[in-house]
């Protein structure tokens, strides 16, 4: 069976995929913790945005931070665990070191039903954490230490892995850890190679500022369905106007998922343009994991082929579960509400 | 200035005291995970006591629970914790190996404001942890592996920590390692030799029966306020009649803290007993950490004079704040509402 999913440039075929969809990215655990806008701004970090630090720095700022809450993380990481929480199958590839933090990464994200079969490294740099400070808006403002995730490469990727998957999912933070690049599109290549679709996210508008040209390859030449959000999208095409990056990117991917925080989202292929609105939430508690949950709904089901429109609206409901409580990973039972949607 | 209260055998004296309360305890790091009934059965385990389980076993049980979140625990770390989210001045006594959680474990009780300076230990056992099993009905059951804290021992308590603090805090946990309980007695020393008030918790009913007769040498030499829940107390004098455990416990100790979950707690002295409401709850998420902050609101309460009634007030109030969120620390504002009761 091929679906045609509005002419993606990879049909989709998940009759001889084993797993529905295989991501990548920076295996860290997040440290989370209160903290006020003043302290921000004392770190002189961009709010809201994410900040790479090195080891000394990780320490200087942990030492200043309020008591915090370790929970497994890694964007392409939740987003996977968001992928399993639906019902779907999803694999995950990302470095940790063996170590107690390495051992937590591995175990979460394996409890959640991902597999997750990468060798913890044995030497090397600890595993990778990110100091997230949520303000009281509920807004994160991330400080990524990346760690044993800097020593992902090409060797790691697996070209059975990528092939068995109906969709790769690739995190834009990749880009930052050298070696990590080239193993992005050597995953790329072989899933085109396996006939499968290629989808990223461009996870943070100083990542794709500093990769700028990078990026602008990947996209042009390497990814069918693309996620980003509105100052992602705008640093990729160098416009403030949403509008000018909007047509030049449905120039170049078949399929762009474009969030656009409370405004919902917007769908775009070359013919059509689909607005989702968000979700309705009682409480707006932590934003930390939006995107990684929204990219969940979206894949799984896009992976399931779903149509555009329902695609989106399980975006929209996995995001606005995970927005309701601390952390970037689902708590609720998001498997009932996307079977009601996928009307499964 | 000496503050007479109720005629407890050492009066209280905070004239000279550089801190309000010191608390020691096993320092563990808490894995919280939700699990089902069922799962609490297949493990053959005492729903809602704590069970002592080595390294091996720990891994089988971690192996198998879900997605977890560390949390820095402890008995008396969580309630020396309280004492300093309620504006007291608290230090704490406990033993965490110098690997990722012990990091996780010293940074987290110091950014509440605790006096933390034990060293961490460079070999043997890793940081300690407590494998906490949250059922849907918020009953917490615990496996605990002691790791690192087993390895505190006499000289860890420094005699002029003891001595400066008004109330000496001492957790029933503690009677499980071996060199602790010795640890426990010379602090009480200590403590009485420079005039403090010495304070414990039974911590658990079946801790109580594994070392009963050491338990009540205890109460009955040693401790001038007891603090225990409805189990605890009934375990150590051997009745299932609570009235008749109170008269004897009254024989025993200046002041007795009886918690009795929704039922609120009963204060008693040899003249009087004193019945306190438990505060009311919106949502009852996670029972971790009831007993410990009730201690945290009792102590704050005691080490600044207030008086019986007011001290099982902040307790009911501590303890009401922790079992409203998932976690066995608070997060709410707690020295507001404490200055409030104590009129400060």
């Amino acid at each position: 069976m091929i679906l045609s999913l509005c002419g993606v440039r990879a049909p989709l075929d998940p009759s001889n995929a084993d797993v529905d969809v295989v991501g990548i990215g920076n295996a860290l655990v997040d440290v989370l913790s209160h903290e006020s806008e003043e302290f921000i701004d004392s770190l002189g970090v961009s709010k809201g945005a994410m900040t790479l630090i090195d080891e000394e720095r990780a320490g200087e700022i942990y030492d200043l931070t309020g008591p915090a809450v370790e929970i497994s993380g890694g964007s392409a990481a939740n987003t996977m665990v968001g992928v399993a929480a639906m019902g779907g199958r999803a694999e995950y590839l990302g470095k940790v070191r063996d170590d107690q933090l390495g051992h937590v990464f591995a175990h979460d994200i394996r409890a959640t039903g991902v597999t997750y079969e990468v060798p913890l490294a044995a030497a090397g740099p600890a595993t990778g954490c990110c100091l997230i400070l949520v303000t009281p808006d509920a807004q994160r403002t991330m400080n990524t230490y990346l760690g044993a995730s800097v020593h992902l490469g090409p060797d790691d990727v697996d070209e059975h892995r990528i092939a068995r998957a109906s969709v790769l999912y690739l995190e834009g933070y990749l880009f930052d850890p050298p070696e990590a690049q080239e193993a992005f599109r050597v995953a790329a290549r072989y899933a085109h190679e396996a006939g499968r679709v290629v989808s990223a996210t461009l996870s943070d508008g100083f990542c794709v500022e500093r990769h700028h040209d990078a990026f602008l390859d990947l996209v042009e030449n390497h990814v069918d369905l693309l996620f980003a959000n509105e100052a992602e999208i705008l640093a990729l095409y160098g416009t403030d106007d949403f509008d000018v990056a909007l047509s030049r990117v449905r120039e170049h991917v078949e399929v762009a998922a474009l969030t656009r925080s409370a405004k919902g989202s917007v769908v775009a292929t070359a013919d059509r343009v689909i607005e989702i609105p968000a979700e309705p939430i009682d409480e707006l508690v932590d934003t930390t994991g939006a995107g990684d949950l929204y990219a969940s709904g979206f894949l799984h089901g896009f992976s399931r082929g779903a149509d555009l429109q329902d695609c989106g609206r399980l975006g929209s409901l996995a995001a606005s579960e995970v927005i309701s409580h601390l952390g970037a990973r689902p708590e609720g039972d998001l498997a009932a509400q996307s079977a009601a949607v996928l009307g499964g």
